[in-house]
């Protein structure tokens, strides 16, 4: 079984191709190495084809002679810094989805499509599931929610195997500040902030609320997805059902470091979404998955992590 | 007052660039001419500026020392041939919208941007109205859709002065089959087919209507939407409330022809939509327009047109 992993090197992507590998797939990776890293696919490098590629330009010329079975797209530009060059977002985040299609329609592959659930954005209620309408905030998820409707055009005219999951905010190990993408996830930028004795900026009051899901989890529900009979691009959410606010997230780190700084407050974006929590039951009785990892084990793992790096860096 | 339009030698472009110089406005058309005209522009090419400009460039830069107040955004890559170039599609009906909402953003013009019903496919009712649910059925929808969202994000965000327009079926003088982009319009497809006593081919059986609105009336339209208060990126129907079969159409262009033959029946595509007949009365109450042109009074016009083309072709 061949599965081309886009955005394979990056955070999410290399640990999914680990537990692709894991479980007996040959692996291809793509990545454009702007975000991801090939020491994410340090134990599994020999084992595993990378190949560097913007997915913006087509792709599926490189497997003209190999058989791809499952072709997981996961290369994104971030949300963050989707405004500073949206034609840059529209490449990567919907032609590079169009390229994906070709490939997939061309070998026959099933495309798992990673989307985002903040194309729901400042729901009425929460938690939001799948009947929610969409209300795009950002170049990001415009492209995105494009890029969902896309692969839902192409099962029904082309027959394309598909399906979308809309991811939560994911954290875990090897997530890390890009500063030269200008790309910021909030745990690895507070603990980051943190372990250097600096103030981080928290945006507005730290109310708002996110839904984070640990990595792993994520990486089962997407290998789940894939298995499952789900395959005429319709969407299911990966989340946990539950919200932290950024100033409750802010103390569990300082806590789990044993730092205790007192945060700076910046400005609120407009393009922030004021709360997030994810209904998954869909994805849990469509392909029988469950987040099974808490918060505060997840952070442990990722700040152990964080903090590795961080003592590897002042040794270096 | 300075309006620039994209597409402005096309088929409605040139209608409309005619139209804002009639009421005194100085024009810049933007055009690649892969399906516009210079000779579209005849009659006011001394007048006005025609610049040749794929606006999946971005084209801000061409108006650094000028002042914009208006941009009417009408360029577009077909619907029908969307899925043979599906990159071309979004380049032009995406990525050339950010590349207006840049202009727009650095100008402080207001953007009225050519959407199309076909979002709206396959309705359960009729008539289709702005509540009605978005169902793209080809990438040309897709992209059509996601700029009007990226439209409300740069108003919300951003505060730019815009609205969306979505046209039913257009026709009238000036709309041709391009044989080179495979381009086929259902009007002058079959007049021209007629005209040159071959059978034209109809798609299925013919039972699928249309909203036929004239190219006049799409003026009209347009200009009452810029002229508008409504700048928020709200979206408004341009149709005629009625609707005719391909069949009833056939028999209507047969007779203005004075033309008798029996049409051949093709397959149904996939994206076909079974029926199109738009509620226009949002836009009738938000800024005072209806449709004027009757199918009959329009057709003859139209036809009047490709017969003196047809005539002037078998002279030279």
């Amino acid at each position: 079984m061949h599965a081309v992993v886009t955005g394979g090197a990056g955070f999410i992507g290399s640990h999914l191709t680990e537990e692709l590998m894991r479980r007996g797939r040959q692996v291809t990776v793509l990545d454009d190495l702007s975000n991801g890293n090939r020491s994410n696919l340090a134990s599994v490098a020999s084992k595993i084809t990378i190949v560097e590629r913007d997915i913006s330009r087509p792709y599926a010329e490189l497997f003209e002679d190999t058989k791809v079975d499952e072709l997981y797209s996961l290369a994104c530009y971030p949300r963050q810094i989707s405004f500073q060059n949206p034609r840059r977002d529209c490449e990567v985040n919907l032609i590079g989805t169009i390229n994906g299609l070709d490939l997939a329609r061309k070998k026959g592959a099933k495309m798992v499509y990673a989307s985002n659930t903040g194309i729901v954005s400042n729901p009425k209620t929460v938690p939001v599931d799948e009947t929610f309408s969409p209300n795009p905030l950002t170049p990001y998820d415009t492209h995105k929610l494009a890029s969902e409707y896309l692969l839902r055009v192409y099962s029904k005219v082309h027959n394309i195997r598909s399906i979308v999951l809309r991811f939560a905010t994911v954290y875990g190990p090897r997530q890390r500040v890009n500063e030269k993408l200008g790309w910021r996830p909030v745990i690895p930028e507070f603990a980051s902030k943190l372990l250097r004795g600096m103030s981080p900026t928290i945006d507005g009051d730290g109310a708002q609320t996110r839904d984070f899901i640990f990595v792993k989890d994520i990486v089962s529900g997407v290998i789940s997805a894939m298995e499952s009979n789900s395959d005429e691009g319709d969407f299911f959410i990966l989340g946990t059902n539950s919200e932290t606010s950024i100033m409750d997230l802010y103390r569990m780190i300082s806590e789990t470091l044993g730092v205790r700084i007192v945060p700076s407050h910046g400005p609120r974006k407009p393009e922030e979404i004021a709360r997030m929590r994810y209904d998954y039951s869909k994805a849990c009785n469509r392909f029988g998955w469950t987040p099974k990892t808490t918060l505060a084990e997840g952070l442990r793992q990722t700040i152990e992590d964080l903090k590795h790096d961080y003592q590897n860096m002042k040794l270096s």
